[in-house]
């Protein structure tokens, strides 16, 4: 069996020539929006409703949805709240379906959307994610989404230990320098991944205003086993998906 | 006096996140047109016309000019020759015009057209560059080239070099991504960069081409002491331009 190849895509911008209508897409938007995806599932969230614009999610909003919104971190008006994964707590979620649009993690999704399977991504389902991607025999790519289309560190980090796990693992090869370097970048920085993160632009940016609590909760490995899957337009568990 | 700013943009498809009028932009496409137009300023080329559609290197041939023209590292049969280094040679181009155009190199320096400054970097002219931007009171910003819009270790590697020197310089800051990443990886990379861009997809693709002869030449730091510089359309030398 020919190897399955690993590429990671570092912007939405950049999207187009990574495009693969066979492949996995992993989306990524680690500070916060994946983070809180995956908080949300961990909760026992029914289903997300991803919307690319505020239009829509205040649609959403009228028709009586609870609806997470927010540009640049802060939390919109009509919203019942924006993207701290803190706001996604059990008593809020659980058997619910929740609207949700951010700066960039729903678009990503939304661009993905023709791909064999999209999945989100983060270090809390980090395990999770990847034993589902080594089952299935597909070529895979890790979807960094960025910020305002540009590269960003901690999004990298995690495409990058994704990366170093596929490597690793027999089944996987790649020549895509993206991949490569963010591997190393993973490498340099996983004995102390919130120190290396101190420096990242999106960490002062929380910082400034005072959305910086998340930190530490976002960088935390496998503390959930949810994998949250992309199916008609509507996040649901991968458990959900297959009946299982 | 407030510090100025270093960023890094990885991509062609990515500029348009940072173009910025007042800045300094280092154009650099290490394997190879950045690597060949420093070697030609090396070797006294009076100045290099850079074309980015493969129709318009063909027009300045019939005109009767010395042509350099490659596509995927390939050169084309109506060019004299194609982007390896070692073409640009003291015999060859001393004190002539030449048209070029490549893969990647010449569409980003057309983009970067409108900056304060267009300069073109490798290693060979690495301290050039260096201190010409540490005396001009202006950003920078450092434009890789990639491979077809997507990102690549090596100009990466030049551009942390950069951002690495910049940044122990007193006069640089930055909380661009790209700049943090870059720096890490040339940290990782330098002392033995050869090595480690054996798993560079260029060095790849190059290799299969049997055109990876310039490999370790393309990464030899300090050859050259000029900088050749975007006027009007047409690369000089810094020196020429200043009248220096």
């Amino acid at each position: 069996m020919s190897k399955r190849i690993i590429e990671v895509c570092f912007s939405p911008a950049l999207y187009k020539y990574f495009e693969n209508k066979e492949a996995i897409v992993i989306i990524v938007d680690i500070l916060r929006a994946s983070s809180a995806i995956c908080t949300a599932f961990m909760n026992g969230v029914k289903s997300i409703i991803p919307v690319a614009t505020l239009e829509e999610a205040e649609d959403y909003k009228k028709k009586g949805y609870l609806v997470a919104a927010e540009r640049d971190g802060i939390v919109r008006n009509f919203a019942d709240f924006g993207n701290s994964p803190f706001n996604f707590t059990r008593e809020r979620v659980e058997g619910k379906s929740i609207v949700y649009s951010t700066t960039n993690g729903t678009q990503a999704i939304e661009m993905a959307s023709l791909s064999y399977r999209v999945i989100i991504g983060s270090f809390l389902n980090f395990s999770a994610i990847n034993s589902y991607v080594v089952k299935e025999n597909r070529n895979v790519l890790v979807f960094c989404a960025g910020w305002k289309n540009k590269f960003n560190l901690e999004d990298t980090l995690y495409a990058g230990a994704v990366t170093d796990y596929l490597l690793l693992h027999n089944h996987f090869s790649t020549i895509c320098d993206s991949a490569l370097a963010s591997r190393d970048l993973w490498n340099l920085a996983k004995n102390d991944l919130t120190g290396y993160i101190e420096k990242a632009a999106q960490r002062h940016r929380l910082k400034k205003n005072k959305l910086d609590d998340v930190l530490e909760y976002c960088h935390t490995l496998d503390i959930s086993s949810s994998v949250p899957v992309l199916k008609d337009g509507i996040i649901i568990s991968l458990a959900e998906l297959t009946g299982k």
